[in-house]
């Protein structure tokens, strides 16, 4: 193969599978604990089922052509023969004018063509009347008439559910075949990877592929060895792969994001006596992943980036296609000339599922989070736009309400405290308007200041949103947080602006627009600003800038400050509001979600009418 | 609770649910081993992630003020003043005019508020030259921007998936609060069950109800513990109840599909001090479950048919909704006055998801195998009839070439030698035109006589079928099977045809018009044939009811007759062809079934243009 070039998708799925198949020893296991394990052979049954004519009712066995005239007026009346319970072995036969007690299971007697029903009859001595007219095979399950003899009950390569394993035990078979579980080996790699529990150090992360990987392997039905992190060093790579080597069929690589770690995983390889595949693979996410083989066995070097990973895992390693129709309510511009695997967040919207396409990017861990599955764009498209998409799967998809909008802590709070199950999606207060008018968002968190210096309201109506209300929310309060002990107040600020370093916040954001607009109403200009050029995304980043010192003040929110220890000068209020289809007003969740919110005790101020409708479109 | 009465589902799930939160002891497990696992505890991040500003690329970290004038043609210089790795701990900073070379992972050193990706740059000693502009803020992901110190990650309650646990490891914990796994005892109840793996005894069946438990409760990532077969006795059935109670939280019973075994359950339930919640609920199928506390402990008793026992199992203990929309194509009468919960196959269709109601009732294993999951029609509904329905699914769908029309062995041996997945289901040739129709089949087995004589294609005119051609299959010989050595051929049948007795087929079979036919061109009165009314409803049953002597001789075709090894004497050919929709030519699938078709060595025979197409609409 070749790796000065990236290669394909398809030759990389290819590489990989010839060595799965490879790896196909077979073990025979109880039939108790085969669930979820892959046949190993095909399924053919050796006896009917069921293996004899069955009743289906508790009645009795009679031969229909007597029960012809017989109705609720008019019953017939038949001699009662005998009784056959379910598992009982009787030789027994009747004639016309005769019938046998039967039960639910049992054999039916021979001469007996039909059972009528317990409820329509009623029982006199050894006779038995009648009530209803029985058609032949009425109530009678037929030998063979559920699975035959010789009949394919499952293929090789099936993977076994409940269901199947019931098929299984119907034929008698309380053993199967299957293949042995694969043996993974983990290696996580990078200097800046710590693991979870120790305590955190300047400038190092903790690892989660790890963690992904192992997780993903078990839900496979595989296992996996985790043999800990390497730092960027050759001889201790070459030394953990051959450790992994030993005890296991394939061995991943994951954890170092840099453009190094190819090289040494590639040299790694080479040194080991192995061969490298492939070194880089033409999608997006996942060009720098590595196969290589060592001893006959895979070792795959997968993306750092813990979204880019996992997806490379599921592509490269599932063969199990679980796929949804969405619909996909945006526009993404993918890169031209890679195939690219977008990660999109599902919801349940009036109309099935929406797809939305992960905004914080494959480094973010709450990508991976809401990571529902992902898009398939062909490397000719350019862009996805309010089109039917066809989402892959990385497992189940969690339902529950959907809140899409801007993010706030209090939301948070508010589901805590109502144990309401929801599925936050962080859009922007715009983002969640057209949320709700498409009816994906069942709930949107907004705070939209108009010019007119009202909230929210404005803006609902100037998008045209139908069929919703407006509920007040909160109150958050924007200000200035600093650590400095020498400001002594809103005057000071103002009075020696100049000598502090600051902390913007990033354009279009609700607090830079607060920020403009506290300079211009004190005539200050903002080339005066130290750091004005300095953004930074959220209330809590920051904040974060202010207690590392990289700045003495910034703009954001009380409840961040106050989290993070800071002092806070309140400069303005806004109206964090919920924005609701009107349809969902009666929605369990809902309900439960408003009078959370307004009897929650939240760090933010509350209105009197908090939780109130103060809008209706 | 009342037990004379039937109570609602709703009642019932109730019951169950107040039993199971009671259950909820905790237990920490190590992160690696969580998946699967149900959160016992909120998951709030105590720090930021990423704990610091780091860079996204590879490249130098800028002040991006200094790039603005930079392109292709004129790039600017920067001076390289140090350079950062991921992981480094280092406290530099840069000014105006200079740069550090930065890896992707590094920390974003003071004065810095870009990074150039290396691709737009030329290092030229301790110089570097840059060919493209920044913007501040580019491929820099900010200290909390993924998630912020507070942030509820993870809900209470949450069952972890390889993603959540990746969250949860990006915060640093390595262990999680979980709620201990749930113990399980299954007990089978039954004289007529036997446990797979012994040898099949008359008129008994093979247990199926303790796997498809045992596999759904593995599935669910809980424990179980079988107890064995108890005879319909009620000391036995104590005692058995008795020793699951002591080593589990829940004991299920299930298996005995007698009125009597609830009775017998219900006394046991009593007598070992309990109490029964539920005697019936109001659904079908599932009417006779038994809902008891014992000590603080439910003992269940479900149906005991096996697509009973798994739907109610479901509905009771399954609170993962699993839903899926799809097209009900077919009519459904469902009981008035009692919730159904209807067992249907889903196949993949043109426009989404079809599902089928499973037509072999909830005695059949077959049912259970085609079902992925069920339709809930209210108690108010009779009717269900091409609309759309909610799905609430089993577990996985299997996806595959879709095989939908009349059964026959012969699809089975292609299937297999080919290696191709499908799921066939069995609806009669008919029903197989129509579901080619309606695109939910992509091929469809038929076999249709015409008055005139000719096979199938005068269907596939008469229901204007479109798109679609009709691939020549196999011819299969249909005649008399019999086992006595005193039948010399078909003049010695037409003779002494009075002496036999006769098994027929069900009304509506290709092979009845074929029996009557027979009898018309002979001259035969059908009164005279003893055993015309007694109606097997498969050729095998036929062969089946000849080879235990209920039956001398039956009309079926030459295939099962030596499957059973009973004699065979033709009667008549048909053409067992392949109705194919047309865009499904292409597919890998379809042309290997057509190959296969051709090539394989079936037990019919075969036309010289098998596998060729021989009409097309």
């Amino acid at each position: 193969m070749r790796y000065l070039e990236l290669c394909s998708i398809e030759e990389a799925k290819e590489a990989i599978s010839k060595y799965l198949s490879k790896y196909k020893d077979v073990e025979e296991v109880d039939l108790f604990n085969a669930v979820g394990r892959v046949l190993a052979e095909d399924i053919i049954s050796d006896i009917d089922v069921p293996p004899f004519d069955r009743s289906q009712m508790d009645g009795y066995a009679v031969k229909a052509e007597d029960t012809y005239t017989a109705d609720e007026d008019n019953p017939i009346t038949l001699k009662v023969v005998g009784s056959v319970k379910a598992g009982d072995v009787k030789d027994i036969e009747i004639n016309h004018g005769e019938c046998i007690e039967i039960a639910t299971g049992a054999g039916i007697p021979k001469g007996a063509n039909a059972v009528v029903m317990v409820e329509y009859t009623e029982k006199l001595g050894d006779y038995v009347k009648i009530y209803k007219a029985v058609a032949p095979h009425e109530n009678i399950q037929y030998c063979g008439t559920d699975i035959m003899s010789g009949e394919l009950i499952l293929r090789k390569g099936t993977k076994l559910t409940p269901r199947d394993i019931g098929a299984i035990a119907a034929i008698g078979k309380n053993k199967v075949k299957v293949y042995k579980k694969l043996n993974i080996g983990i290696i996580s790699t990078g200097n800046e990877i710590i693991s979870p529990g120790e305590k955190l150090e300047p400038y190092k992360i903790y690892d989660i592929n790890a963690y992904t990987l192992a997780s993903s392997i078990l839900e496979k039905g595989w296992n996996f060895k985790f043999y800990g992190i390497v730092r960027d060093d050759k001889e201790e790579l070459k030394k953990a792969i051959e450790n992994a080597l030993k005890e296991n069929d394939i061995v991943l690589l994951s954890g170092g994001t840099s453009a190094g770690v190819g090289d040494l995983t590639e040299s790694a390889i080479k040194e080991l006596g192995g061969e490298v595949l492939i070194h880089g693979i033409k999608i997006k996410p996942g060009k720098p992943t590595i196969v290589g083989v060592v001893n006959d066995k895979l070792v795959v070097g997968l993306p750092g980036y813990p979204t880019s990973c996992l997806i490379v895992f599921d592509v490269l390693f599932n063969d199990e296609k679980k796929t949804l129709k969405a619909f996909f309510p945006m526009r993404h511009i993918s890169a031209k000339g890679r195939t690219e695997y977008l990660p999109v967040s599902l919801v349940k919207s009036k109309n099935g599922y929406s797809a939305y396409s992960i905004t914080k990017g494959s480094g973010a861990i709450t990508s991976l989070s809401n990571a529902d599955g992902y898009v398939v764009i062909e490397e000719n498209r350019e862009i996805l736009e309010n089109e039917d998409v066809e989402v892959h799967l990385l497992g189940d998809i969690k339902v529950g309400l959907n809140i899409i909008g801007s993010h706030c802590i209090g939301v948070d709070v508010i589901l805590k405290e109502g144990n309401i199950f929801a599925k936050t999606i962080n859009v922007g207060s715009l983002g969640g308007i057209m949320a709700i008018k498409r009816g994906e968002a069942d709930i949107a968190g907004i705070h939209l200041l108009d010019n007119s210096g009202e909230y929210n309201i404005p803006f609902i109506k100037k998008y045209k949103v139908r069929d919703a209300v407006l509920v007040r929310g909160y109150i958050r309060e924007q200000g200035f947080m600093f650590k400095r002990d020498n400001i002594d107040g809103i005057e000071d600020i103002i009075k020696n602006i100049k000598k502090y370093k600051f902390i913007n916040r990033n354009k279009g954001s609700g607090t830079r627009i607060l920020f403009d607009k506290f300079l211009k109403e004190h005539g200050i200009n903002k080339d005066e600003i130290d750091g004005y050029g300095i953004e930074a995304k959220t209330h809590s980043a920051v904040a974060v800038s202010i207690v590392m010192g990289k700045a003495d003040i910034g703009m954001g929110i009380r409840t961040v400050a106050e989290q993070y220890g800071l002092r806070f000068i309140p400069i303005a209020e806004e109206h964090y509001d919920f924005l609701i289809r009107k349809e969902k007003l009666d929605d369990e969740d809902v309900k439960k979600f408003i009078e959370t919110l307004k009897k929650v005790k939240l760090p933010f101020k509350k209105p009197e009418n908090c939780g109130e409708i103060i809008f209706e479109c």
